[in-house]
């Protein structure tokens, strides 16, 4: 399992220091999540890194082959899924992001069902009431990873309405990972697939 | 707006007693909803009764014209349509129902797609989730009003993560009634419906 | 459906940008909610712009002839009610206020009564205890649409108190949007209206 | 302070044992609540039991010549109503009962209003929504307690969407106790009243 | 009852113009709550302001002779328990405070048990557990009513573990106002004062 | 630590087998709890059991000398005060019942001050506002374990009031254990007061 | 993805004829979840089941080779982990029981650490505080997928606990299904399973 | 027991000023918790201080002898941990700091169980899902009191899953203060650890 270095309530210049330690001590991949401005500056010129969004990665695995989704339901999702994607890339996976396919546009959806079924394994993001794992899952049999977000305001309780939806899901075979937990439902697939590397 | 006569806490006999009382001063539509076996059997003998699970209707108006849909996720939410159905029905709505076509099995949904459109308004039913209004509403312009159910067990949360998830909808234009309260989308349907005759 | 740029969590100019791309695809109405004052400022250059509150419209369809009512308990409702407003404004409605009429002081609701029975379509904006759609409900035969605000501290909870009593209305016909959802009430009018007019 | 026998949870024969010996000692009134079949019975021969609903009262106060009005929402809060007004009856006041007023048909409750200014206390009590002791303060100047009641289903939460839209009331003055509590709200009256007969 | 202007959300110039107007009408008492500093700024110069914490008052009522307690559990109460005193105040009560004999050092409130007893009315303001209203109401037979906090942090989730404490008392007598609603609880003593010298 | 067998969900034969062989395994102390009336039955005839209310011991320790407290606020949590005190016993502590001192009567919690600081420990039991713990640990130093109960009905929310109360309590030294979990305030005794044996 | 019959709310013979026509249609696995003892009696002559617990299956698929373990906390999860079991069984997998270790006593725990590790797959049962998911993921790299279960009485919330406990768990690679869902944590196996093959 | 200057909400010369007070008056230990920046320059001077983190103590207990573990879950713990520890200080504890063995590492626990059997008292600190209280207590029997943190995001709730959690372990004796409240945690050490020495 990938140890990530968690960025909040940490000086930039301890994450950095924490970074460094482990580059040099050869862990691969090394990860510092929900970096924020200054982490970033910080974390600049540290070299070799790759950034997405809030997240910083060094010594990414090589490719396993695995094709996997990165699917959200609007623009507001994207920070989630940003984490969710890197971490999957620094686990040797070739990400394919299948964005803004709410089910508030099921036909946006249904245009996208072939490209869904040709994946390997798919993280679904979605926040408001969270519909978006379950319409998947209806729609093609790939293994897939629910990740609620606390995209929205009102009725969407920062996330918890999201979070209740998708393990009340009426369809079959989702499983979820808590509130904007990008990291950890790529964490998910890793712990899947890594067996499956074993007993391939 | 119709009055109905709320079962639970009366006695049969009570409830009968209403019930006779408001027909012969000439109520249209009479209705008594939530009954148990035994208002049921205490209703038995009131003539020209129209009974669908465990509510009973008198003097229904005459037909409107207007065709209504009753859309229901899985069979535990028939209780709820049944009630929203049979008070269309009073109301002179010509009641069509389209059944189990929750959203993790979006096929079905699709295939029901024309009818859906075809209808003058829906009445859309579901627990667990409660990501069916979600998906109707992306799917068809038809003016529709959402009941969330206390179907499931678990993390339904007894209808409250179908309420939530329903007034956070990402698709536009979903308004929502209270849990299990299949009465009360027949009246929006009515209140809506009403103007419209008068405007016609 | 009316699809609104939602505007948090994107840059003023990228909310810029594709309100323009929409004016050139010639969407109508093009409607960027929720604006703060830069996402505003960086609107203000976009040719015949109609500004209310956080809202900006471009394109408003021509006139329905139908007459809205938007209806609010206290001041602090007004910001959820102008949403609505000019939505419904881009939307072809003629728009009725109907300001500061909370249960509290029924005498105010009632020396209206009238006024709302004239209209053809009511949005019922309150916060606090949630009280104002069941009383007009119980007023006029009006159809209508209630809005729970997050106005208020403490036993508002956020929204939450006035979403609960809303969807609890002893009033019959009642449906209810998300917390703050102004603009969601004026699809829910949009959808019932529509069909309306395909009906007359 | 009147202090009641809370019944459940002791058997009928200790609720009897309890009241005949608070009866020989003279204690006035002696208050038994929310008593079952059983423990009715068990009490039916202790002499001069004045009985309304589940509460029982021996040694009632002489009359204080205030009049005390019970308000209801609706059939299903008579039974916490009962409570509150046979309680108010052993602490001497004259019991008026104002019933089935609630927010849905504001003519009824308006019809009222002299009826509800004319009493020198009120205890309001409501269901669901909650919205019936907001309609009431707004209405008149008279003191009131309100009572939620776990009446209802759904999104009436078996009673905490009253408790949170009462204590959240945009009328002034309005007062809360605990849901079902109407023994508590007759204790809220002896309180201010007992004060205000030693100040008299 | 007082009308209060809530000043949150309102210009300091509008809330400023409210009060003049009013004063110039002849209101009172004319009251401005939850003042902040720019609010207290933009009042500063309107003549003969009373102003304790973030309330101001113009017109005071009278003197009625009664003399009231404000009672505090702990310093992080005054702020609310200000509101309701100079409320108090601006109603022609003569204010009390009784401050910092939260439950925890029962002593400290037993050594005012004489106090508590010789004022005619009693708001109690506690926030964290708020155990202070239940032991107060055990101590003496004064009115009283509980004003819970959002004092405190962790498990006192934002007053909400006191609202639901004090409605649940076991103490007789104890009735409820919403979260920090100290001009609430000192209308609360309004409205049954009122009643009383229309009596006396 | 004490191995309790909980009964709830096991059959009569299957607990009363397992209590038998424990006994013969020679267990020290053996604890069966939330016994109903058939498991009572049906471990009737084990010899040399203890029983109170739903519990029952074979092979208690012997006496420690130190003499523990059991305190409840009212008669309805004599049901969890006796498991706590049972299992007490079995560990080898004296048990000193001081029943029905809940802080709506201060007095008589006064009255037992001098008893309470005499005892060694203390488990406090409450439910409904769940303030006797933060009155007792403001009285004396004795070390003491709070007990919340689901006693009550409405506002107690099944004991949820009770808890956050007593994770909330302003007064220091209070600590909580699980809704109902007389048995769990047994174990903390136990925990404490052995270490203090082997430093003794 | 295998669809079952959900037995609650259905008559016997209603689930006994939809179980007949799928197996006459062919469908493999047929499962019937959920089942009380007169729905077990009904299909007690339908031939060949295989029943554990409240499940009954019929054709189930032929061995897939893969060896699953299903982890229980306590007593109590049983009943979800048979549902677990039967339905990974009638899928084709090789069922493992690891029985009540919860995390209480580590060192049991610890003891099937080999075991654990030797699976290809986990579904981790616990209710309560949820904790076995996190310290089985702490402990070894098997793929795994956690429910809650309603276990537990007082601040278990009936199984909210442990829902929001193990989607917050710090443990990186856990997903979480909904509470008491031990069919669904079956089907998320079948998910990634399935594909599995499809690769291997 | 000792009382400490709760700093947030008073002005850094206020807390001041209380503290120079406390010290002059001869009270042993003086503690200011939650202090700032601000709070914490402000007492720069004041000789003699003790600063950790955000709490200063003046006057500490001279050695009871007794060795405490502050034990943590992760590093966003530490902040509470901190005040807990600093506070056992004060109150004449030799603290041990056992950090960052949190379950989803079970081996890093393991490994430190001699040391935690050693101690004579643990306050153990975790967020999130809030396991490690549980393992703890399954792996020693040292006396222990559990204090939640409202470290992490999302799923965490704020410290309410993991309060949640601790006050439903399924491990005996463990019990629980308010989420955060580390120096409630050293309090209730104090208070157990008082009477011993007395019983010593």
């Amino acid at each position: 399992m990938p140890e990530a270095v968690y960025s909040p309530g940490k000086t930039p210049s301890h994450v950095r220091d924490i970074v460094i330690e482990l580059i040099e001590r050869g862990v691969a991949p090394v990860i510092a999540t929900r970096c924020d401005d200054e982490h970033l500056a910080a974390l600049e010129d540290v070299p070799e890194a790759h950034v997405l969004g809030r997240t910083s990665v060094w010594n990414p695995l090589e490719s396993t082959g695995r094709r996997a989704g990165v699917v959200t339901a609007g623009t507001a999702d994207h920070v989630v899924a940003d984490e969710a994607a890197i971490t999957l890339d620094a686990l040797g996976h070739e990400v394919n992001r299948i964005d803004d396919v709410g089910v508030a546009g099921v036909h946006r959806l249904l245009d996208r069902a072939a490209d869904l079924a040709a994946l390997d394994v798919l993280i679904v993001v979605a926040g408001m009431e969270g519909a978006l794992p379950t319409a998947v899952a209806g729609l093609v049999d790939t293994p897939l990873v629910a990740v609620p977000t606390s995209t929205g305001y009102g009725s969407s309780f920062e996330g918890m309405t999201a979070l209740a939806a998708m393990t009340a899901s009426c369809a079959p075979g989702v499983s979820v990972v808590g509130i904007d937990n990008g990291f950890g439902a790529a964490c998910v697939v890793a712990r899947w697939m890594r067996t499956r590397h074993a007993g391939s």
